[in-house]
């Protein structure tokens, strides 16, 4: 095993959702690097159904983040990537939205940027596009937010369920190890 | 911007789907930091509505393999991690499949391994869980092949849409830069 190994290893495993930002900006060469990352997001079937509309306006992140759903944590941050999916194939579609969402949130974390995924539901979804003038024929639901963490946010821990309640070995309920 | 934050963006956007292997096994040291990513994988609510059985045997394999779907990859793959779902929120379920199946891919390429997403479709879902004793009220779609890329396919270089069309600022059809 390379040192790099690890170093990616330890990097995956250490991402952890953040809420709470620093009003400092999101500098343009990690939001550079960000969209690289979102370009190179592999998709069902290579379609890349996804755009991404980045929000950076104080004013339009408070009005998203009142909208209902999940995403109350956008009107702290000073960068929103708000995904935009082609709604063709629902199903892979929404697959492929959590693919890029991780993308997004490891490229930001590269950079030592937190993030976290917000959702919409019910009217939110189409107020966002309103606000946005994203075609009403689109599927829009995740508005991730991203910024520098307040210093007790980088210190949150997380929880997880133990590995023996994961994972089976070639049939299930055979644990592993 | 450090270098190890440089290495982390390379790292994540050189991620390319492999679905040729050479037959050599997954090293355990690769398999147990694959399952720690796993572990640490963030979910809706950190529900963690997730399972994963890893299927090393060469008949399960190709069984798998010949479902009906698009996991064909699968029969040539020395592993597989077929992702077990709750199904009790299936919207977010999905999303969160498609999460952790980046994650895979991730920890996986970190060690130098290749990885495909495969889908089971149709009949495919049912007859995987009688093969693998799961639940039959679970979500069971995605089957990930793992394993060392051939020569060939390591080469292979993947094509994606120019960033132009992806991304917009502030406002829908507002380009970037």
């Amino acid at each position: 095993m390379t040192a790099d190994a690890a170093a990616h290893v330890a990097f995956l495993r250490g991402l952890r959702a953040v809420r709470q930002f620093r009003p400092d900006p999101v500098p343009e060469p990690a939001v550079t690097d960000i969209l690289d990352v979102v370009r190179w997001s592999g998709s069902a079937s290579n379609q890349q159904p996804f755009e991404v509309v980045l929000v950076q306006d104080r004013d339009t992140l408070r009005a998203l983040a009142s909208m209902e759903g999940y995403a109350a944590h956008l009107a702290g941050a000073p960068l929103a990537a708000v995904l935009v999916m082609a709604n063709r194939r629902p199903e892979q579609d929404t697959f492929d939205e959590g693919r890029l969402s991780e993308r997004i949130m490891l490229a930001a974390a590269a950079h030592g940027l937190g993030s976290s995924i917000g959702w919409l539901r019910g009217a939110g979804p189409e107020q966002a596009k309103r606000l946005l003038d994203i075609p009403l024929d689109r599927l829009v639901r995740t508005a991730i937010s991203i910024g520098y963490p307040t210093e007790e946010a980088a210190r949150r821990g997380g929880r997880r369920r133990p590995l023996a309640s994961i994972v089976h070995r070639e049939r299930y309920g055979r644990p592993d190890g």
